[in-house]
Formats: C-alpha cells, sequence, structure tokens
C-alpha cells in the first residue's frame, strides 16, 4: 500500500474542523488556544508522559479517555502548562474542557484537554474562556495551519502532515522544541483520521508508532510533565481499516511529525541520527543511541563541525559497561573511524564533510547481537543557551 | 580530630617529591607531563572509571596494582588521553612507565600511568620519552604545584589541597573540568599521605571517600574512559593510621578537590548543590538529585539568573517516576516555592537573590523515607558550548 504526502494537515481527514485563537496568554499576542473537533464521537487513543509530576489537563485527559476509549474535540492552550497547580489546576482544566463543551454543544467528558507552556503558574481562565469562545466560533475544515502556529511554544516552525492511500487519510499537528526526551509520548501531537477503526486497535497501532518515532527522539534529555499524543478516528471515509493498515500510516506520519520536532529543537543547526547496531537486545540498542544522542559533548562538537569520535565512544562505554571494544565500530556520514579498539584513518577532508551538513549520520555496532536502534537529535548550540537562559519557558 | 588546611598540595605529606615538564602535547608549550615519586614502595589504593573503553594507562596502572597493592611513583601526561589505541596504546602505556623507571630507578611495575586529552589518537612517544626525562631530573618536594598545571586540559584553574591532622597530612591534586559525571572514579587526581596505613584499610577508606565526593559531582553527564583516582600512603610520618583515622581527611580532601573541578567546571559560572532529602533510599536520592543536576533546562536557567523551579519539578518527576506530588516540596536559596503539587508564593525579589550569586542551594523533599544525597554541579553556559564546538578535546 503506497501512502502520498498530501495538504491540510490535522484536518485532512474527513470529519474535522478546527480553529485558533489569540487570548493573551503569550505576551506577543500570538494565537495561544485551539480547539479540535470531531463531527461525531469517536474511537481515539493516546499516548501520555511517564512523568511523575502530570500536568491537570493530562489527568483530565486521561480521565475523559477512560470511559470508552471515545472523544470527540480537543482543546488545547500554550503559554502556560498548567502543572504543578494542585486542586485549582484541575479544576481550570475541567473548565476548559466545560467551556468548549458549552461552545460547542459536544459532552465535556467527550473532550481531551492539553496545555503547553511554563510550569507552577495558574491559568488566567478569563482569558481562556474568552479564546475558547472565540476559536469554538470560527470552526472550519481548513483550520490546521492556525491551530498548529497557536499551540507552537518556542517551536520557530508550525508542524503539520498529512498521508493518503488505501481510501483513508491520516493527519495531524504536533508542538515540541525543548523538554524534549523518549520513554513517554513526547511533546504535544494531534492526529486525525477518517478511517473506521475500532478503538483496541487504534490504540494498539498508536502504541507502536510512538514508540519507534516520538519515543526515539530527544533534545535534550528531559521529559515533560505536559507531554500527549492523541488520535481520533472519525470513520468519514467509510472505509474500515484494521489495526494493521492503520499501523502503517500512523507510523509514517508520526516520523514525520517527530522529524519536524527534531529539526526545529531549540537552536538546532544539524539533524542528527544515531544508528545502533548488532545489539544484544533492543533496549540496549536505544539506550547506546541515547547515550550518544544526548550526550553534550558530542552534541557541542557536531555543532563546531568537528568529527571527533573519541566522545561518540566514551557515550557507548557508558552506556554499555560490559561492551568489549573488539566488537565495537564507529562510522560517521558511513566512513569508519574507528574499530576495534584502534582507530581507522579516515581522509580528514571527507570526514569534516560528513558532519558540514544539515543532517550527521552517526552508525555505531556494538557486536553483541542483531538488534539495532534509531535515535534523532539535534546539536546543542548557543541559541539553545541563550533560549533557555534568557526566556522563561 | 582536627583537620586543618596546609600549603603543599600533593607533596604536602612527608615523603613524596614531583616535578613536571613541556615536551610539546599541549599546542601552547605548557608542562604537559609530570611525575610524581614516593621516597620507598608504599601502600597504594585507586578507583577507576566505569566505563566499558578504559583507556591503555587505565589497565596498566590496574595490573600494576593488583601485583600486591603497592606502587612507588606516577607519572602523567596531559593532552592526548591514549584511549581507544588498541595494541599499540597498551605499549605506549607501559613505555611511560619504563621510560619513568630507567629515569628514577624504580621498578617499572611499581609505576602508575594516567593519561589525559582526546581520545582516539596516538601518543608522539618522543615527546613523552623526552618530557618524562626531564621531569625525573629535576624531582623536588615542592613540586605539586607544577605537576598540577601541567595535568590541566580545559581547566583554568591547578587544584591542590591538602590537611594536616593527628601527626600525619594528606594531600592531592586533580584535574577536569569537562566529561565529568558521577559513577565512577572521577576525573584525575592523585592523593598522598605520610601516615602508616595498612593496603586493604587505605582501599577501603579512599572507596567510601570517592563514592561521597567526585562520585557525586558532574558536569555535563560524562563518564570519561580515563578517570582514576590514586591514592599513595608513605608512612614517613611514623603515625600509624587506622581505616577509620584515614576516612575523615581523605573525604575533607576528596571533598575539596571535587569541589574546585566542579568550579572550574567548562565555562561555568554557578556553583549549585543540589540536596534531595527524604528519599527512600540513598540510591533514589542519588538519582534525583543526579536528574536536577544535569538537567541543561535547570542548569541554562541558572546562568541566566532565572529561579525557573518548574524545571526542577520536571526533572524530579522524571528521576522518581512514582513520586507522589502530595509529599514533595522544593527550596530554592532556602526560599519554599513549591510544595504538595502546587506553587507556593514566594518574594520575587528574595527569591531573585537566591539564584544570582556564585552558589545556589536546591534542596528538594521526596517524602517517601529518610535517605539523602547532595550533588553538586555548575550552570550551562554559552562557554561550555564554545569551548566544546571550537576546539577538539
Amino acid at each position: 500500500m503506497e501512502h502520498r504526502k498530501v495538504e491540510g494537515g490535522v484536518c485532512a481527514a474527513r470529519g474535522f474542523t478546527a480553529a485558533a485563537a489569540a487570548c493573551g496568554l503569550k505576551a506577543g499576542g500570538e494565537p495561544d488556544v485551539c480547539v479540535l473537533v470531531a463531527h461525531e464521537r469517536c474511537p481515539a487513543a493516546a499516548a501520555f508522559t511517564t512523568n511523575a509530576f502530570k500536568a491537570a489537563p493530562i489527568l483530565v485527559t486521561s480521565e475523559h479517555l477512560a470511559r470508552d476509549g471515545r472523544l470527540q474535540a480537543v482543546v488545547v492552550n500554550a503559554g502556560n502548562a498548567n502543572a504543578w497547580t494542585g486542586e485549582r489546576g484541575m479544576r481550570d482544566a475541567r473548565a476548559m474542557a466545560e467551556l468548549a463543551a458549552r461552545a460547542t454543544g459536544i459532552d465535556a467528558g467527550d473532550i481531551a484537554v492539553a496545555s503547553t507552556g511554563i510550569i507552577g503558574r495558574y491559568l488566567d481562565m478569563d482569558k481562556v474562556a474568552a479564546g475558547i469562545a472565540e476559536a469554538a466560533l470560527r470552526l472550519h475544515p481548513g483550520g490546521s495551519a492556525e491551530a498548529a502556529r497557536a499551540i507552537m511554544t518556542t517551536d520557530t516552525r508550525a508542524k503539520e502532515a498529512a498521508f493518503e492511500g488505501g481510501g483513508f487519510t491520516v493527519g495531524g499537528i504536533a508542538k515540541g522544541s525543548g523538554m524534549i526526551k523518549p520513554d513517554m509520548a513526547t511533546m504535544l501531537a494531534f492526529i486525525t483520521t477518517d478511517a473506521a477503526v475500532e478503538p483496541g486497535e487504534l490504540a494498539a497501532a498508536l502504541r507502536s508508532a510512538v514508540a519507534v518515532t516520538f519515543n526515539r527522539i530527544t533534545i535534550d534529555g528531559c521529559t515533560s510533565t505536559n507531554d500527549m499524543v492523541l488520535a481520533m478516528a472519525s470513520g468519514a471515509s467509510e472505509i474500515k481499516a484494521s489495526g494493521e493498515e492503520i499501523a502503517e500510516p500512523l507510523r509514517l506520519l508520526c516520523s514525520e511529525l517527530a522529524r519536524a520536532i527534531v529539526a526545529d529543537g531549540e537552536g538546532a543547526t544539524r539533524f542528527i541520527i544515531v544508528l545502533a547496531r548488532d545489539a544484544a537486545t533492543e533496549e540496549e540498542a536505544v539506550r547506546a543511541a541515547t547515550m550518544v544522542a544526548e550526550s553534550p559533548l558530542v552534541k557541542t562538537a557536531l555543532f563546531g563541525g568537528d568529527p571527533n569520535w573519541g566522545r561518540v565512544l566514551q557515550a557507548l562505554g557508558q552506556a554499555v559497561k560490559d561492551a568489549d571494544p573488539a566488537g565495537v565500530s564507529v562510522r560517521i556520514g558511513g566512513l569508519k573511524v574507528a574499530e576495534a579498539g584502534a582507530p581507522v584513518p579516515a581522509e580528514g577532508l571527507e570526514l569534516e564533510k560528513a558532519v558540514a551538513g544539515r543532517e550527521v549520520l552517526i552508525e555505531v555496532r556494538l557486536g553483541r547481537g542483531e538488534a539495532s536502534a534509531e535515535v534523532w537529535t539535534c546539536d546543542l548550540t548557543y541559541d539553545y543557551v541563550k533560549i533557555n537562559a534568557e526566556y522563561s519557558t
């Protein structure tokens, strides 16, 4: 089955409308609230952060989803995470669902709530209420782009993608730029499809897509309190899709959105692919690739265009404490630089070219088995420090 | 027993001489080789990196030490780590011991070898040989300062300390500035005492001192391939010290040197103490404090003088996945800012002052038990990125 890219983002699938509004949560007056609505209650699935201090909207959404695995809308704000806000935060998250319910006629229990922004501040609910009311009035099938803009925080680009194939469409929007690290449903992503899918099959397909996409990216190793990936299947295409049939386009879509998040990592100038091969287990491959991908020494070297592969080995040896150098090799941009405990002389100029582009491939072999894993990250730059030192996010 | 600070560093204890030379391994012509010699074979103990890819000098030193727990000298170079250098690297590390043996008349098997610098390059042994010969000719009891300078890489300050009490002295030198992370004997440190201590008791005392000092610091979460803490007890004071008697001054000394390493962290402008309390186990306290101390979001915020405590909670919730917000609180510089899942209003001005100084204290309580741990780190600054992006180290 071929799946081709189409326009329309989170509204590309039939049966969905969206809209955004600017209510003043973001200092600059950009859109900061959005609503996404399905034409009827539909099967939904989600993956949430594994952080112990789950934000109020995470708790409320997970309650709503647990009722019968169906949802009809999502309401989101950016500029304030509504996290570590206690009982008042829970009341505010529930109020967001109720405000969206009132404006759309949908049951509040069928509405997911998401927030992103600074932790530990209470929401200004007067502003939020005005924003939700305004957005709900303007819901339209071309609303993906404005919704994608409204959920941005330190993102510099809106993130949308959609694929069509087999008579149905999957599409989505995402945000995320810092506080990004695997091992959960990273950041915010909202996904729709017009395929008719059973809730259980949608959930399984989403879980497996997230496992190899959003959970394999890392910008700074920090798992947020507010991460959520949410999918809804409207069935409006009248094409029934099994879990297996929805899995591939879902993986493609998640991969596209996850890649967009890493490429827009805070201050990033390079997209870095770390591929760990010949590991004993997949868990070991992920651990090794992640340790390389999160090494500030590797990330700063690549920012500087320096093919300093000794730092890759340092990270590998830290991740896999019983690794045997005899079985280990490192390639950068396809050039072998280290093997069996000793350096492999590489052409200096070719090696420099291998790390000079926007995309850098680091391939490591562990010589311990047949498992492999790929982790995506970006470089660590002056601008990452600037963004996180000069602004409260 | 009181232990007071004294001058003299690694040669403060009777029975030790040291000297350094510049042999051209460092581009700028600074001293880069040093030799430290005891007046006779003496009990020695060491802690080595847990990195799987241990550098050749680590392997050679650990062989020499394993013979009978005694050593008489250490030879060190900076500017090249002699790591991931295969058989040739092992021959070079052995040759360093042999060159030092020839120049001092000491058995090569009684000489420890250490290296620090870039990974994956072969040593220029002609230069190293000249440096060792020159340093060995100049051994003197006032040689600590030059030895401390010779082992520096990206360090901006030489690190020496010594304490005297109970009739004996312990002293040492250390280096380390990047690639610094607990869970091993971090970086290079050479420690001497003139107490008479049994090898087994010295080893146990060193192990416990390292566990709560060098193993509780982190600059960038990166465990080097070359880390080593080595102690030698000359007995020249003719004072017999039990493991218990040597433990306290050893801990004081390691603490002083570890603190100096963090304060001189690459690009650091602030010294950050993360104290985790009321954890279920010491391991959990260390894990929680380390996650906060290694969070690039916390470290950049503190660089910017921003008391962004939401990022502290994000890290805690990532470290202790089943923590209950109800039992958790955060204090910054003694001011309570978060408790029981909700913010605690703190005076803005006071809070800003709490993060404005050279030293910042972050205290977190987990409400799960009685264990605690303290981890030291520094902030993440433009200069960390600059040092690691612009130079190959």
